[in-house]
């Protein structure tokens, strides 16, 4: 449908209007220099554009098109929506955020206006269709970015209203609702529509008053406004989606993601992107593998579709507490861990460092020193030489995984809206934990939601699965069924979409699958632990006892093999760990969140008996992956440590795209270097 | 005046109106199986009985009613206003309340209605007269409850205007309000009643600028506030109660309380309460003497009548941080602990397990899973039975102490608005160091107030009694010239009911009976300490020097004997702990935060003096108390420890009501156990 | 201009409107004992004075005015200007401040006044007029003091159009502002003066979503509202002070400042203020150059002339987490750290303890027990005493420095407004830093602002001035040229004053004087450290390597000298610290956060090169400071140590002026004892 994407692209968020125009001139030299190929424009320029509700003003744009189309640069052409202009907040102050305390806002920040007020709807249509209609014909036009890193949550009159119709639709009746909100509790029943309120701190939310976490009365109706707000926000993006539609139907439309952020259901957000592109700002005290999961939920998305890496740093941030510098190779390297994990761009936020505003402190390809004479100057430019060597060649390459791990938005809102058991569980730390397991042993890890279709792995693991709908339930029985392996742990299927327990005993929609009845769920204080002691002989887990803290779950086994108990409590000797045969596969339940170490263990476990290896051996802070077109395959080695490595290849001869040298058997990798090797035909 | 009550009440609060119809047999069943034989409802079914202001529906609450009946099972009826219905929110938004930060809130929670709201008012009282006049000849109605767990301060203008009233009654004159809240300082000098506004976010609270304590900048306007909502409130519970009585009489009337639940002047309420009740939920990282306290504290609200234990989780909570499962054998304990102090009742929150909302984690005596073949289902039924079989043997029995703490709300709230000199200064802390030091000696201790007649007791303990009124000084004067032991501490005595100090050196009201002048009050940063010397040979002072923190006198003594002193600083030297002669009796003064040991020590020997002595030699873990009724004494031994105690018992024997076993002489007690023993005549 | 101030004004805050009327006499009577011999009032009683719009009452202080000047007490009359009546507040609810949430307040507090209300304006000025007009010829007026510790912002609407006034006062046109505060980043341009807000909550400020910081997206309207609302409360002390002029030219005005207070920029205040005072707090926890620290920027504020120190509290204070009390002898040492520093008053905080209210726990002159007897009455007495016997013999002397520490409010809310690069940076921190590197060699330092007048130094350190005006970085130029030695550090010279970039590379303004270009900026996390390593032969640096943290720069010389270097990191072997020859002096960059003993080393290089010394070897917490008069030199030598020590003293004979003792050669120094040593011409 889509025109070609035939090279990766290489560039970023240009803001030109930030600057005088003598300095456009010079913006093209410079790119040049980098072999800068594309840039984002125009993001937050809607006041510019549009400097009141009946005049528009293009020709600043139509300059700086111009310059980029005459040089050969290719234009992501950005909405500027994420912040109305000022004049349009005075004029529709009810444009404007209610926040979660209630309180109205008044123009300011970004991403500050109500997703259900109809002239915001109105106006970002208008602003899209006359982008759309004057820009449509551009050759060197690649793709549509509507808006900017959406997600602000509103709690006005007109979001309560909408809500209520929303719910109509989803219910019905009051009947169905006050069923599945329960709200006979606390005696919350409705008997009119227009009694429903917002879940606000003047309505179900409270700071709680022992512990760190908010207190939420009625998990469903929080669950439903977070659903609803993804929907109305989501709609924002149709709107202006479906306008520019009319007029460059072959142009692909994205929004940049932001990774695991919360507030968006990016899975249902898929479905009405063509190419998902995201934001990628991970900072020097997080694990490698946070970043690399990110990319692979992104991948993810649409089913192993490419991605577009649309923003990074290339150096330091403003908003951490401290903005350390990104190391030496440090910027290049990462650039190649999103094209490992399957992305197709390495683009910047943003291209020219501002002189004011908040973000003056925030790194940008061009430095406030005005030249590319630099640490990040010199890096910048050998790897835009390196892409433009790389050509298309990986462009829409895929990545082909036998683990699924599963991750669904609904769950996590689920879970973290929950008062008890243990405030200190966090659904992307169980995730993450899982997934560094196998990304510590190279093995490729695609990110699915439950529904997605299970076949073709060999392995699905779920942490934390607290809400489970009924056909996710089916298709991970059938996939088990038919010789897969489920790996799932504590909390895992015990509500409904509206976060009502599956009765007769926990874990509910798994009870079945895992053979076995969670009898009690404790919750350990922080400064708690017990032990899991292994019982089983399985030559994978190498230490006798592990570590575990946060809940433990206190299990009868009802046809599940027990493979480790606890070590303490009155639960001692209880399970902690089982295994239960299902049809041709097994399902694998870890009752308590484990020290990394046995997580692991397990996941080499499981993965050696599905025979699922590596490229080559793991090798401790190597990233390894491979991308796949035709015949061809593209094998990504990153050396994250600050000394070299050495390492055997598998037999055979291999290309390193980045060089063009041809390698083989034991090879040294420098510090943060990058091997792109092509497996040759021999 | 009321019916008898003839056993101990066991069951919980039940919520039928959670679940279809069909459960309800299926309850009934499960009741019986447990020897449940009194329940509470319908707590929250305000709106299911009142779907519209003009129309009511007993139908379903009758039909559940009918089915208790059938089965000889009590029923304690709850008025269901602590939560209004939307309809009634949004048709009286002004029923809401509003915070202290000013803010309006909308329907939502619980408690979350204006106590001096006219609406409510008369709302609230018709339906609990169509209650009262439908259920009032029901057989086994054997108690009201009225309302849950009050305690929502307001702070809306309604509030203000009913404030200024509060306070033309109090003060009579703006002159008189003036002199008492001092209100010259800081020139709010008031010429007009309107002037008046409540102490809110908005007015003359502020958050510290330093420390994490709160600013308060009129303490006596604050406290008149806490003392004006307390009444508001308690007006709330008073207009029910009164159309209630109307209709029934004799049947007791309670409402929950909270134990030690600062906003609500329990004392005060207690003279309009007929049974004082309370929900009791300590966690399993709080020191056991943490509910004893609280039990005594209900116990003495009515003078050492007995209590109903309201409410308990028969395992874990939902809205602790962690929420721990409760161990083996310790809801028994607890259940047990109870009526060790003086509870005639052992009722649980709640009945079934909540499949939604926020109290879905919170456990129920019928668990998720659904049935009694669970841990805790066993503990309850073998509870049920003992409870059976104990009948109305201990029921009405009292306690009697030689001791006795005194509590004061007022106290309360004057201390910890105060600013200066302490922010860690907390009154409960230092009430349950003193109590704790009773409590490890097995020696039963009544909390009075402290307008409380003194008689009969040998040591009264009064821990920061910061403010106090004349009456309260004049008895204590009397106690101590007969013959009492007078115990106080640092910061005692110092302000009048209006936190105006008492002038000419502290501590004001106790610098008479205490034989001393306190000239400076020194506060300890938090890493700091001084010690404790002993100077004078006291044979239960077992330690030369004990550690102190938190405020360290200056003190001169005018009369009084120098006990201990100071062991650093400037102030090494001066007394640390005084004894003064007083009449036949002695006050103690108490200058510092004394480690625990010296607390003990201390009480140890002043209860020697006395001949105050515990059952038996205490032993660590062991809690014994003893209730009595006519010439029947019944000896409680409850063995917290996780391992198991041998005892002597003091000469004779003793039947074990729980078992029916004749003992004497060296016991052994199981981990967790408990006895009941009734002395035999020999 | 005005009558001479021939005293050490000694006494305090009298609030006689606190009591009832027989007190005041035995005030008196207490006041002569201690020598008092002036008062400050009615500093809260415009409600007594002013009891509805159209009505006065000066009777009562007309008195208390009779028995103060019967008893030759100066007055420094204060208008009670800080605390509006609750009638006003009530009939002027617009005059009520709204916060930076933008919650409008009811009454309460104090300073709780919307500086840009008319009414406001109008009736304060009133107030001062009635008592200009009563009390003008006063014998003993000696001074005016209006308001009491100004400084709370406004967010009000009134303020918004004041506001946008103020703009467009300062910047002429729409274009301009948006040029300077960037506003076409996110979308902020503007094309009505309308469409501005005021910074809030609700605007452009937001809790940072992951360290601890605030984030501003507009710093330069943040900076902007900052200087309207500092100016903004200096028209409402202009406001009063001219129409008190109209009455009493000849009597100096003052308003009493906070030291360190971040709201309102002194320097700029300085200019319409006759003389400086201030009010010391210094807790018991931090350095005693904290307080010297500020006395010296009180003094520095008008170019050298002494202040006044308005209030201290003879004991502790009460809004401390926990208030410690003053231990023997530190009142009156930090009574002459005050005087040392160029202080002619010694004044508390208050008369007389307050029996109610938040300050009741703050100490005064007379405490709660109502006499001298006490060991803080005994000090206060030995303090009037000598004060007594000093006379007006130091009043008037001046401090000669030859180093001068640049500090600039605005710098200070521009960089502690930026997001990035390190919200561990707070500008009091370094400017302590720097000044304790002094104050612990002895060398006496002015405190100026960049716009000052440099001549007569020899040495100018300016830690952090990030935000530089052109025309003090041509002072600074011209400075160093001249000879003088210029010390700076990290993140100076960056950006203009609307908080832009200057382009080109670091440290922009400072990089031809430095000799040097900043790379990158690097951020270190909280847990983690660099070295300094040194290079160059130094006799002062004693150690080879020093820590540093928080900030590293990445360096590059041009022309420069690289006396340090980094020891760890990419950037081992980068400066760390360098020395550019500039004309006839040096220019010195610290790029980093050094440890407390590398500053006290450097500082002492730089001193030595120019030959500032201290009067004699300096001890460890022995303080020394010097004023001169005519050709009197007063040598002020404290002991803070809680032990004697023993000095000698430069050849001479010495006037110890608080004993009359001639002393000479080696004398010893009793714990917290001071000397006022006079040369004694020989």
């Amino acid at each position: 449908m889509f025109r070609k994407l035939s090279k990766i692209f290489y560039g970023g968020d240009y803001n030109p209007d930030q600057w005088d125009e003598e300095i456009w001139e010079e913006d093209i030299k410079l790119m040049k220099i980098l072999r800068v190929n594309a840039v984002t424009l125009p993001v937050f320029s809607w006041a510019k554009l549009q400097p009141s509700e009946d005049k528009f003003d293009f020709s600043w744009l139509d300059k700086v098109i111009n310059l980029l189309s005459k040089n050969n640069i290719d234009i992501i052409m950005a909405t500027p929506t994420a912040a109305q202009p000022p004049w349009m907040s005075k004029k529709y102050p009810e444009m404007l955020v209610t926040d979660i305390k209630g309180n109205k806002h008044k123009h300011g920040r970004r991403v500050n206006f109500c997703p259900n007020n109809s002239d915001y709807r109105r106006l970002s249509r208008l602003i899209a269709e006359k982008m759309a209609e004057r820009y449509k014909d551009l050759p060197n036009l690649i793709m549509w970015h509507i808006n900017n890193e959406y997600g602000t949550y509103c709690y006005c009159d007109n979001c309560a209203k909408e809500f209520r119709i929303w719910l109509k639709e989803r219910y019905g009746s009051l009947e169905e609702l006050n069923k599945r909100w329960y709200t006979n509790f606390w005696g919350h029943t409705y008997y009119n529509w227009e009694e429903i309120e917002v879940p606000s701190y003047l309505t179900e939310l409270a700071p709680s008053w022992i512990g760190k976490k908010e207190m939420t009365i009625f998990q469903s109706m929080v669950i439903d406004y977070s659903r609803f707000m993804s929907d109305s926000i989501l709609d924002c993006f149709r709107n202006e989606a479906e306008v520019i539609k009319k007029y460059t139907p072959d142009i692909p439309i994205t929004t940049n993601f932001m990774g695991s952020h919360k507030p968006l259901n990016y899975f249902k957000w898929a479905k009405y992107i063509d190419v998902i592109s995201w934001d990628n700002y991970p900072t020097n005290n997080l694990p490698i593998s946070s970043a690399a999961m990110r990319h692979d939920l992104m991948r993810g998305l649409k089913g192993g579709q490419p991605f577009f890496l649309m923003e990074q740093a290339s150096n330091q941030v403003n908003w951490e507490p401290q903005n350390a510098l990104k190391r030496p190779g440090v910027v290049r390297l990462l650039s190649y861990q999103a094209v490992a994990h399957g992305g197709d761009s390495v683009l910047f936020f943003q291209w020219r460092q501002s002189r004011g505003a908040c973000e003056k402190f925030h790194s940008a390809m061009i430095p406030h020193a005005g030249h590319l004479n630099t640490r990040t100057g010199r890096e910048l430019i050998k790897l835009g030489e390196e892409l433009e060597k790389l050509g298309g060649k990986i462009v829409g390459s895929r990545i082909k995984s036998k683990v699924a791990m599963m991750i669904d938005w609904e769950n996590w809102w689920a879970l973290e809206c929950s008062t008890g058991p243990n405030e200190d569980l966090k659904y992307l730390n169980q995730l993450e934990k899982y997934y560094r397991a196998f990304y510590d042993l190279n093995i490729s890890v695609d990110i699915i939601n439950p529904s997605y279709d299970l076949s073709g792995y060999d392995i699905i693991v779920a942490p934390v699965l607290y809400m489970v709908k009924e056909d996710a339930v089916k298709s991970i029985e059938s996939f088990v069924k038919d010789g897969g392996t489920f790996i799932t742990t504590f909390l895992s299927g015990m509500v409904d979409e509206n976060d009502l327990i599956i009765l007769g005993g926990y874990p509910g929609a798994f009870r079945k699958i895992l053979g076995l009845w969670v009898e009690e769920i404790d919750a350990l204080y922080s400064d708690m632990s017990n032990t899991i002691v292994i019982k089983e002989k399985i030559p994978e887990m190498i230490k006798k006892e592990y570590e575990c803290r946060l809940i433990c779950d206190v299990i009868h086994t009802e046809g599940a093999k027990t493979l480790a108990v606890f070590g303490k409590d009155y639960y001692k000797g209880y399970p902690s760990l089982t295994e239960n045969t299902y049809g041709k596969g097994k399902a694998v339940y870890v009752a308590t969140d484990p020290e990394d170490s046995f997580i692991k263990d397990l996941i080499r476990h499981y993965c050696n008996e599905k025979a699922i290896n590596s490229f080559i051996k793991p090798c401790r802070g190597v990233e390894i992956t491979q991308r796949i077109k035709g015949d061809k395959t593209f094998t990504f080695i990153l050396n994250h440590n600050n000394e070299k490595i050495t390492l055997t290849l598998p037999e055979g001869m291999y290309s390193n795209l980045l060089t063009g040298e041809v390698v083989s058997g034991r090879i040294i990798i420098q510090p943060r270097e990058v091997y792109i090797l092509e497996n040759l035909q021999i």
